[in-house]
């Protein structure tokens, strides 16, 4: 890379504090070829980061971090904060195992002031924050940047709601980009798009910006200001829901024009109370194909810079996303009772494909987990046969949606659970590894988990063709790589399959450690071990039958699954076993995710790390057996 | 009772529509004298019924149920419902065992179009079945009733955003009456107040209300009063926020004036796209105490009606809400980092006793869990000790904020459970028998439950010493009627407590099930079978020392817990024999809630339903004992 004028030399935010204005840009520059270069090479949120160089550029220079709080929504947007908090010479390591976070963390940083992931907390944190600060009679800036696509999501008008009413000092950077991570939906954007082009509005805006550029401030001038602004809208423009909801609003602002991003922050961090500072951003900025297609490049894997195309494996196989996309696609050309919602992520699910065939069947609800539940609860309630994929981790949102709307009142809706399992480079806060745990403890809840690609397929016409709650989870990435049927299936309800028998030992393994045992018996086999293989395919309600059988006739199982051993499927058939009897005469181990959070980085090397990986599977199974454990 | 003129003839909605309107007001007083004398004996909802007499009888006249589907949010406010769509007779076995439920629920009755309990899911479920029909080419009316309290859940504004812009035909009644349960909080509640009170606001509103009254609409016209609306306001008035999200407003109008609720309401059903209808109605109308004490009457026991005071047991122990409010209050006296946090239940929960004595550091943030639970994170980042007070079944909703900004971070948030087990009457959507599953899998988290009001003292006191992520859940109602001490000590993390020794059989029981145990163990004695009983304390870490040693010593453990077995503690005690190789020679059984939501009524009828009375554990433990089990 080439020398770098400024960036070289930033290695805290009083590094950015010296620059002016003309050297901001430059260095903004600079930053872009940064974020750029790694994220070709590491993958990661390339769009987000583009669009808020500036932005954070400007929070840094008006405030002091770590003293001054500033919390990032999801945190994806977080790549330059990092870069200038001292990470700039680890930002090559970013998502990588054992290298930075793709997203803000309280124990990588004292200047990641609250650790994020999932959308639409920052506001909550940052109230928080400003409650605890005034209560031990501190004095420090709370700042929460939160983009117009968490704004859909609930908790964040719940946080809003609150932060009006308590009239705390802090500030809601309002990062509009008119996206989530696809295009934006909802009321709420086609509002703040009024607002963004309102133009009476603009021009008042523009007059007290021009106020606001030429006078210091005293507090005197700044309760004028309002004023003014109070008494002309109710005149002359549409009142602002920020407004009414009791913040201060300010903008809209250019979110790339430095000058005018530290006049409106600067006018913010004197006003009392909350403050909205709404700021328009362009996702993609200043990298074309980012820019024309910031959906593409808002998690992206690794790609080539000239091109903006993407560094992909021909010879992987299709992902487990696009077979539920063109599956649930298939299904629903047959049957129009069948509906798809998504929460935000059409792309990230294969619901595109879907929504391509099936405009008016398609939902994107945005942002916001627990309505796209209980709306296909009402959906269900009236007839259709609704199927809501949200991904594992995000799915957590909507825990009570799920037993109080769907179980409670056994409807069929149908919950498709994407990246289940361990994620890989995102990390912590989105491995999907608690969903086995915590549905299979609500009553009626079916719960599937294909072995590959070409079972999904049976599994989804099997979950449609059910009536009740029933839910498929199924890994990030691409399939086993099986062919695929083109005549589905129903897979009887509860029961297992027996794919391979043995003496020795079983494996009673689900979803994506279905091979992992298959493979595990082979090479138990070398060692003379003879291992059945069970695909459980149900995690609820389980094969109570072939479950004592192979008890009795076995007497070792050892149970795999890509999810916490707390309260997991090994610990559902731990349950059956002993509501059985069946404990004094069946040994059992179970193997799943240790009770920690795990880490970023590449799949292979954290299950290697967990001893979910075949090796040390196959090693543990053959001390089982023989009775040589640890 | 008085025999009524028209009540006693009400059987179906049917009936209530050849009723004039001064025949309604006279069958609205004979439902409020219903309503009162019902519930003065079996407890209830009351004031929140009194205040939606007149609503729901204009929502019957104007709509037709089942065909169209009226969705009462949180449900606690469907009695007149129930009353006029063929539950008359049965009104009086409300909320009993065996009875009417004290919500709607689908398999009840045709005329519940979708159960609730938990607060904000209407406009949701709404909005689903207005696809639903759409897309199934029907032609049927949606209406959604939900109070302002309820307006505050995030999943509220979800719907919504997302309504707002599907432009479905569909009616959200905002029945405001300043309350959600206690006095509501927030600043939509105070833009609320605007409205309401918006003097200019109301000409227009007055003008375009006796417009509605004297005409018969075509589509041109109500176009023209839209258009007319739309130019006015933003000369002249104050904007509705539900117009910026993209639905009609109609209102204010008065909850208690029959005509103008059926004009406002033949009005709404008319117009195309979504309505947002907003109704003034006055909690406890009709009955002075309750007028009076809204609060109070919100959900009561039984009453004198004479006085409004309610019947209670002069010699029931002290609740343990009480115990909690009072011990927390103490502990702050000393500490001032303690915050306490509600979200919209400050009397429920025992922190107005917080309240009064620590005003500055108790805050109410409405009905809205996640964001409670995630601005406690932010307060404990930022140095306090927050305490989240929360009942078990609304926890659920902030599952994932627990585990995204709490537990990842190990942040020192207390999370209070009240009402954690069996609450009775209000049935299974609001049993709170899931926290032990769902909160023992999210790793870093220490889970007290304490035996009784006592010890509760110490689980708050140890739980505020501690550092970290930790809850203590406590069963709705009395303590066992113990002595409170008056010095309080830190119980030593992950230790249990030998409450008796003995050589058969040892029950490790948690919380409300150790005094099971303890009488299980009298009545086994008598039997000559000598039962050991160990309170558990901690669902989590596990005593793991003590378990080992018992699972030798005993080689027989019964585990008893309030709470569902899937997943549960006793789940997790087997998993923790498991990995210690120690089920071969130790035989567990383990009580607790099966697999079903569990229904309505007096808890100790379910109890015995469920096997969880003391006589059911010792003649089962007896059987465990002797080889005898069936």
């Amino acid at each position: 890379m080439a020398e770098n004028k400024f960036l070289d030399k930033i290695n805290s935010p009083a590094d950015v504090k010296k620059l002016s204005v003309p050297q901001l840009e430059q260095l903004a520059k600079e930053i872009r070829q940064l974020l750029i270069s790694v994220i070709s090479h590491t993958g990661g949120h390339l769009a987000p980061n583009l669009g808020v160089v500036e932005l954070t550029l400007a929070l840094h220079k008006v405030f002091n971090t770590p003293e001054d709080k500033i919390i990032f929504d999801v945190g994806h947007q977080a790549y330059i904060h990092k870069i200038i908090t001292g990470r700039r010479e680890q930002f090559p390591t970013l998502r990588q195992y054992g290298g930075l976070s793709g997203f803000p963390k309280r124990s990588e940083s004292e200047h990641d002031a609250f650790g994020t992931g999932h959308s639409s907390t920052s506001i909550s944190a940052a109230l928080g924050m400003a409650c605890a600060r005034d209560l031990q009679g501190e004095d420090y800036n709370v700042v929460a940047v939160i983009g117009d696509g968490s704004m859909t999501g609930g908790m964040a008008f719940e946080a809003l709601n609150n932060a009006g009413m308590l009239h705390k000092n802090m500030i809601v950077v309002l990062n509009d980009n008119e996206m989530s991570i696809s295009k934006n939906v909802g009321a709420m954007s086609e509002y703040l798009y009024q607002l963004r082009t309102g133009e009476t509005y603009n021009k008042i805006k523009n007059d007290i910006e021009g106020w606001l550029k030429n006078m210091e401030f005293g507090s005197d001038v700044l309760k004028a200001i309002r004023r003014l602004k109070g008494s002309v809208k109710y005149l002359m423009v549409p009142t602002s829901i920020f407004e009414e909801l009791g913040f201060t609003y300010l903008g809209p602002v250019d979110g790339h024009d430095l000058d005018g991003l530290l006049d409106v922050l600067q006018a913010a961090k004197k006003i009392d109370g909350p403050v909205m500072v709404h700021v328009l951003t362009k996702k993609g900025k200043g990298y074309k194909p980012a820019e024309e297609s910031p959906n593409k490049f808002h998690g992206t894997g690794p790609f080539d810079i000239a091109t903006g195309k993407k560094i992909t494996n021909p010879n992987a196989p299709v992902s487990y996303t696009e077979v539920f996309g063109k599956t649930l696609t298939k299904l629903a050309d047959i049957d129009d009772k069948i509906v798809g919602i998504t929460a935000a992520m059409p792309d990230g699910t294969g619901l595109n494909i879907f929504a391509e065939a099936h405009k008016d069947h398609f939902f994107d609800v945005g942002i916001a987990e627990q309505h796209a539940v209980t709306a296909a609860a009402g959906m269900a309630a009236a007839g259709m046969k609704p199927v809501a994929a949200i991904y594992s981790t995000f799915m957590q949102r909507a825990y009570d949606s799920i037993m109080h709307d769907i179980c409670m009142q056994k409807l069929h809706v149908t919950l498709c659970l994407d990246r289940a399992g361990l994620v890989g480079d995102d990390g912590y806060t989105h491995h999907g590894v608690f969903d086995y745990a915590y549905l299979r403890s609500i009553p009626n809840m079916t719960i599937m988990a294909p072995k590959d690609e070409n079972e999904l397929q049976h599994m989804l016409k099997t979950a449609l063709d059910f009536d009740g709650p029933v839910s498929v989870r199924y890994p990030r990435g691409s399939g086993v790589g099986v062919a695929l049927d083109t005549q589905w299936q129903d897979l009887p309800i509860g029961k297992a399959e027996v794919l391979r028998t043995g003496k020795d030992v079983c494996f009673w393994a689900i979803g994506s450690m279905v091979q992992t045992a298959l493979d595990a018996a082979e090479l138990l086999e070398a060692q003379g071990i003879s291992a059945g293989v069970v695909n459980m395919r149900f995690a609820k309600p389980l094969d109570v039958e072939l479950l004592r059988e192979h008890a009795q006739s076995y007497g070792k199982i050892i149970t795999l699954e890509e999810g916490v051993l707390a309260g997991g499927v090994g610990s559902a058939i731990l349950e059956e076993l002993n509501e059985n009897k069946l404990l004094e005469q069946c040994e059992v181990r179970c193997f799943g995710i240790p009770d920690e959070f795990v880490m970023h980085g590449d799949k292979k090397l954290l299950f290697r790390d967990l001893g979910l990986d075949t090796p040390t599977i196959a090693a543990k199974a053959a001390a089982f057996v023989k009775g040589e454990e640890e």
